[in-house]
C-alpha cells in the first residue's frame, strides 16, 4: 500500500551539548559547518550546499542527549495522515509551531521504541553556499545525510519504518533457516539511507551521517582535526564500508555524539531496486578493507531525551553483544 | 496540478553509429563502460553502479543519429495516463513490447518538437558492479545522468516538460523587462537535471551526461584518452560549470555524438527548491573559471532520427546564434 | 667536466608590482601563501612546506617587472667558483650582503642574455607549516618549483645553463636533418626542471612554477579564484602537459606576472636519465589533451629589470612567432 | 667530512618468495607493477615512471627472506671508495658482475648488523610508462621509495649510515637528559628517506616503501585488494604518519613481506635542513590521526638471508618491546 503521505528525507538533528562553546569549536571552527543563527542557548548549522535553515541544532543542556530526529515531508498536507499513521503504529504525537528558530508547524512523535521524531514542511531557507569556494573552510560537508539508530529490536523497528514508506537498500541477516535481520538501511530520498537500524543496546542514536563531496574531503577533515590537536575525536576510520560503499570516518564531538563523514553514496530511486543482502558472517559488510573497529564504536551511542529532558531507558540487544560487535555492524 | 503519472528519471539513449567496432573501442575499451550484451547489430552498455540492462545502446546504422531518448516511469500503471498527457500536448504515441533487448512494454512518443522519446518500466536487471574495483577499468562512470537538448524554442519546450512533471533547478534568462529563458535545467530525480534545454539549432541532442564519481575520475578519463592517442575526442574542458556546479569534460565519440562526463551534482529533492537564476550576461554560468568553449560545442549536435530512420529537420534559433554562443550555454 | 660548484635548485623570485595591496589579495588571501614578513615596501612569502625565509618577494615599484631570479647553492664555498664561471661565460657579477630581508651574502649576475640572476646560501629559516592543516587556507601550494624563460635564443641559453651544471630532462626539437632545440627543461634538484627555456620574444620571464600537492589542489585554486570573482586571473587550463607530465593551471597576477600551479612531477635524480625528446610537430607535448592555449600565453611575459630599475630590451624569436605558438611551447 | 663516493638513493629489493605465482598475482595483477622480465625463477618489476630494469625482484626460494637491499651510486667510480668505507666500518664486501638480469658490476656488502646490501651503477633501462595511462592498471605505484629496517641498535645503525653520507630528516627520541634515538629517517635523494631505522627485534626488514602519486591512489589499492577478496593483505591503514607526513597503507604480500604504499613526501634537498624531532611520548609521530596499529605491525618483519641462503639471527631490542610498540614506531 502506498502511504497517503510522503516523507521526503531525514533533515535535521537537535542535540543537547554540555558546553556550547566547545561544540562550536568542533562543528564550526574545525568541521566548517555554516552558522545560520546562534545565541546563548543554541547554534543552528547547515552544510555548504544546504538551503534549509538548519540540519544540526546544538542546544546547551544539563546532559548530552538527542532532543529531536527530524524529517521533512513533501507538503503541509502530508502531516495529518502521517500523524494518524504514527498513532496507529503506537506512537504518541503532538504539534508545535515555531518552536525552533526558522521553523513553522511541526508534528512531533515519540515512536513505540522511544525515539523523539519530528516531521515538518515549513522552514525558512538561505541561499546555498555551494559555490562560495572562497569563504568555505574546514571539511567539505555538503549536507545532512542520515540517522543511524542503535536498537535491540531491529526487525520490529524495521517494520515500523516500512509502514512510514521507507524502502530498504541493503541489509545484514543471519544465515540458515531462521534468517534474522541484524541491520537495515532504509531510505526515502534516493541514496542508500535516511535511517539505518543496527543491533545494539537501545533505543539510542548511534550517529548522524553528513555527506562529504569525495573521499579526499574525509581525509582533509582528519588532517585538520589532528593538526588542531583533536585527533582524539577520530574514533574509527577513515575506511570503506561494504554496506553502502561509503568512504567514512566516525568522529565523536565534545559530548561524545558520533558524527559520520560519509561519501560515495549511490542512486537508489528506482522502486524495484532489490535490496542487497550481506551475511553476518561476511566480514566485508562492516569493513570492506578488514580494519577492526574499536569497541567504543559498538558499545557507545547517544541517549535519547524525552520531552521533559530526562533520558530514555535502554535495553540490551537480545543477542550476545560481543557477537553483534563482530558480525552485525557496518 | 500533480501529474497522474510519475516519470522517475532519464534512463537511456539509443544512438546509431556508423562503425560499431570503433564505437566499442571508445565506450568500452577507453571509457570502461560495462557490456550487458553485444552482437553484430548493437552493443548494450551500463555504468559501474547501474543494474538496469542498459543506459546506452549503440546500434550500427547508415547514419549517426539519435533513435531513442529513454525515461523510466515508476510503474506500468504510469504509462497509460502519460500517453494521454503526451497526446494532449501534441505528441504522437505508439507502443512496443520487447523491441530492445532486456526490455518489455514501452511507450514511444514523438514530441511536438520532433524528439523521439520513450517511457518504460519493464526492464531486466543485472547485479551492480559498484564494488568490483578489481575488474573495473577506464573511467569511473557510475550511471546515466541526463540529456541536453538543443532547441530553437526553449520556452515552449520548457513548458512541455513542465507538463510532464519536470521541475526546474536552474535557468538562464535575459535581463530587462521581457525576460526570456535561454536555458533550463529540469529534473525528476533529485539531482540538477534529467533534461537540460539550451538555445540552439534544433531539435537536436546536444549531449548525454554520464555521472562520474569525482573530478579525479574526469581527469583520469582525459589521461587515458590522450595516452591512447584519442585526445581529439576531448572537445571542451575539463572545467567547472557555474550552472549545476558540474566538473565536466565533453567528449565526441567516433560519430560526433557528444558525451559529458559529469561530476559534483547536488541534492534537489525538496519540492520548494527555488530555481537558481543566471543572467545571460554572467560569464560564470557557462564557465565558472572563464575558459572559452570551442565553436563546435555551440554549433554541433546529434541529429534526431524518425521511426523510419530519416533525420529530423532542424531550425535555427530565433536569436542570433553568435549571441547564443557567448551568452546562453552553460 | 663536473663544475667546482653546486647549484642546489631554483629558490625564489623577486617581482615588482604596482599595487602591493592587490598583489597581497591575490597571493595571500586567494592563493594562501604564508607571509614571512611584510611592510609597506615588500611582502615575503613562502609555501606550506617551505622553511627558507621566502620563495616569492613582491616589491612595490613603478612598473611591473622581474628584479631577481634566485637560486640556492650548497654552501658559501660554492659562490666564488660560480662567480668565476659566470664571468667566464660573459656575465657581469656583483656581491650583496643582507640586501633582502632574511638573507646574507649573495652573488648577483646579469647573464649574457640579460636575466638578473642571484645565487645564495645564507638565509634564515622558519618552521615548516606542512602539517598545520588547521591554519592552512587557499590552495595547497607546497613550494617553489621552477622558472620558465622566454628566449629568442634557446640553444645558446641552453648551453649557458649546461655550463652551470644543469641537466636536461626533456626537450622539444625540430624534425629533419638540422635538428634545432625549441624548448628545454633543465634541472639541478631531481624533478623535471628548475629552469625551462622556451622560444619566444625575450629575454623575459614566462612564469614561475609553484608546486601543488595534487591535481585536486589545482582545481581547488580555480574554484576559489572564480568564487571570489577573480576567474579572469585564470589564463590557461587546468590541463595536462605532455612535457613534464604536469597537471597545471596558469594564472596571471594583478600585474600580469604569470604563475603556474604545477603538480605531478617525477624523479630525475639518476645521472644517466636520458632526456625525453618531443617533436615540435607532436601536439601532445604542449597539451596532452589537445586543449588550445590562448594567444596571450605565447605572446606575453614579464619584463626583466636591470639594477637601476629600467626594463631589459627584448628581441623577437628568430622563427615565425605564430609557428612557435603552435609548435614549440608546452 | 664529505664522502668520496655518492650513493644516489635506495633502488631495489630482492625478496625470496615461496610461491612465485601467488606473488605475481599480488604484485602484478592486483598492485599493477610493470613486469620487466619473468621466468620460472624470478620476476623483475618496476613502477610506472621507473626506467631502471627493476626495483623489486621476486625470486622463488625455499623460505621467504630478504636477499638484497639495493642502492644506486652516481658512477662506477664511486664503488671502490665505497667498498673501502664499508670495510672500514666493519662490513664484508664482495663483487659480482651480471648476477641479476639487466645489471652489471655490483658491490655487495654484509654490514656489521647483518643487512645484505648492494651498491651498483650499471643497469639496463626501459622507456618510462609514466604517461601510458591507457595500459596502466591497479594502483598508481610510481617508483621505489625507501627501506625500513627493524633494528635493536638504532643509534649504532644510525651512525653507520651517516658514515655512508646519509642525512637525517626526522627522528624520534626519548625525553629527558639521556636522549636516545629510537627511530631515524635517513636520506640521500631529497625526499624524507631512503632508509628508516626503527627500534625492534632485528636485523630485519620492516618494509619496503613504494611511492604512490596521491592519497586517492592508496585508497584505490585498498578497494582493489578488497574487491579481489584480498583484504587480509591490508595490515595497517590507510592513515597519516606524523613522521614524514606520509599518507600510507601497509600491505603484507603472500609471504608476509610488508609493502608500504606511500604518498605525500616533501623536499629535503637543502643541506642545512634541520631534522624534525618527535618525542617518543607524542602519539602523533606514529599516527597523526590517533589510529592504533595492530601488534603484528610492531612485531613482525622479514628475515634477512645470508649469501648461502640461511636466515640471519635476530636479537630483541634492548628496551621493553611493548614500550617500543606504543612509543617508537611511526
Amino acid at each position: 500500500m502506498t502511504p497517503a503521505f510522503d516523507v521526503l528525507r531525514s533533515a535535521y538533528a537537535e542535540l543537547t551539548v554540555t558546553d556550547l562553546a566547545a561544540s562550536r569549536a568542533f562543528y564550526v571552527d574545525l568541521l566548517g559547518l555554516v552558522v545560520s543563527h546562534e545565541d546563548d542557548e543554541a547554534i543552528y548549522l547547515r552544510g555548504w550546499e544546504e538551503r534549509l535553515h538548519h540540519s544540526i541544532v546544538l542546544r546547551q543542556g544539563p546532559v548530552a542527549g538527542v532532543r529531536r530526529i527530524g524529517f521533512r515531508v513533501r507538503s503541509e498536507d502530508d502531516l495529518a495522515p502521517l500523524a494518524a499513521r504514527l498513532e496507529a503504529l503506537g506512537s504518541t504525537v503532538s504539534w508545535v509551531d515555531g518552536e525552533l528558530r526558522g521553523m513553522g508547524r511541526a508534528l512531533r512523535a515519540t515512536d513505540p521504541f522511544g525515539f523523539p521524531l519530528e516531521f515538518f514542511y515549513a522552514i525558512e531557507q538561505f541561499p546555498t553556499q555551494l559555490q562560495r569556494f572562497d569563504i568555505q573552510r574546514g571539511a567539505p560537508i555538503m549536507r545532512f545525510d542520515h540517522f543511524n539508530f542503535h536498537s535491540p529490536q531491529v526487525e520490529t523497528t524495521f517494520a515500523f519504518w516500512q509502514q512510514l514508506g521507507f524502502r530498504c537498500s541493503e541489509y545484514i541477516s543471519t544465515d540458515g533457516e531462521n534468517e534474522q535481520i541484524a541491520g537495515a538501511w532504509l531510505l526515502r530520498k534516493p541514496g542508500v539511507h535516511d535511517v539505518a537500524l543496527t543491533l545494539g543496546t537501545g533505543p539510542r542514536l548511534h550517529h548522524i551521517g553528513l555527506y562529504v563531496a569525495e573521499p579526499a574531503g574525509v581525509l582533509h577533515a582528519c588532517d585538520q582535526l589532528a593538526a588542531a590537536e583533536h585527533s582524539y575525536t577520530i574514533e574509527r576510520g577513515p575506511g570503506r564500508h561494504g554496506v553502502s560503499n561509503a568512504f567514512f570516518v566516525y568522529l565523536r564531538d565534545p559530548d561524545g555524539h558520533r558524527v559520520e563523514l560519509y561519501s560515495c553514496d549511490y542512486y537508489t530511486g528506482d522502486p524495484d531496486l532489490k535490496p542487497l543482502r550481506w551475511s553476518v558472517s561476511d566480514p566485508r559488510c562492516r569493513s570492506f578493507w578488514g580494519t577492526r573497529a574499536p569497541d567504543s564504536w559498538y558499545e557507545e551511542s547517544s541517549l535519547l531525551l524525552t520531552a521533559d529532558g530526562s533520558t530514555v531507558p535502554t535495553f540490551a540487544a537480545g543477542v550476545d553483544e560481543r557477537q553483534a560487535r563482530t558480525e552485525v555492524m557496518a
